[in-house]
């Protein structure tokens, strides 16, 4: 299986940045795994919250192979602990989904039609992270997942 | 009120310091806010992780003031939303609590004896972070909850 990670977005976070490779790094020592950067759309100031979030989507949607198992991290997903996480992945492996992607939307989330095009909707917690946070954070739980699955220990740093 | 955050050990990662230096300006703006590190206990790699947890424990203790309110950021926590996190720190504000203190523990989490003390837990998720994302996951919480009490908007960055 290979696992990618869609965002819309380059951060402007340095902080973000060094947490994202550090855990990618980690995941790709258990799985195929890549990140996919979606250009920012350009001047925004002029545009409502609406049209930035369709012309997002049409981006993610045409990122997506027709094949690929689409999962958003969007909170109104499902509230899943790191180990129903784990589960949630492992069952993709056994299942042998050759493609599993994750996305993660802008600033206002994602448009209608992106929502319709996805098979699963994950939520990281009843908090509401932003969606720069949501990298770092989503990098972390599924370097984890791979731990819970191969039976190690989760690194204690 | 003051906040305080109390943390046991210093980062390894430069990552995790720079996201809680911004979130702590930004919360800095709002109210009296301040970040206490208890050392690291040293010598680990003899311990036990219960001796580690018990050492960390007292200097938990040590480093709270009897009229503290102390809550601890813990798996076993009340998982609220930003919106409920938001009304717990104003329902502090308005009961005219004195001085709040969130506390991070270590790797292995905490002592009975900080578990006794506690006036409160609260969890940030279903899902385990590692104690240094806490950090920063915390600390933005902490901000947005600031934006949601003044009704301001967050900065969708």
């Amino acid at each position: 299986m290979k696992i990618t990670l869609t965002i819309v977005g380059k951060t402007n976070f340095d902080w973000v940045t060094q947490a994202v490779e550090m855990y990618s790094k980690r995941i790709k020592k258990y799985i195929n795994f890549d990140i996919k950067y979606l250009p920012n759309i350009k001047n925004t100031k002029n545009m409502t919250s609406e049209v930035q979030k369709n012309m997002e989507g049409e981006l993610i949607l045409s990122a997506l192979d027709a094949k690929d198992y689409a999962v958003l991290l969007d909170e109104r997903g499902d509230n899943f602990s790191s180990a129903e996480f784990a589960d949630f992945i492992n069952g993709k492996i056994t299942a042998s989904t050759k493609s599993l992607v994750f996305v993660i939307g802008g600033a206002y989330g994602f448009s209608q039609n992106v929502y319709k095009r996805a098979n699963s909707k994950i939520s990281l917690s009843r908090m509401t992270f932003s969606h720069q946070s949501v990298r770092l954070i989503f990098a972390e739980q599924l370097y984890r997942a791979f731990t819970i699955i191969k039976g190690e220990p989760y690194h204690h740093e």
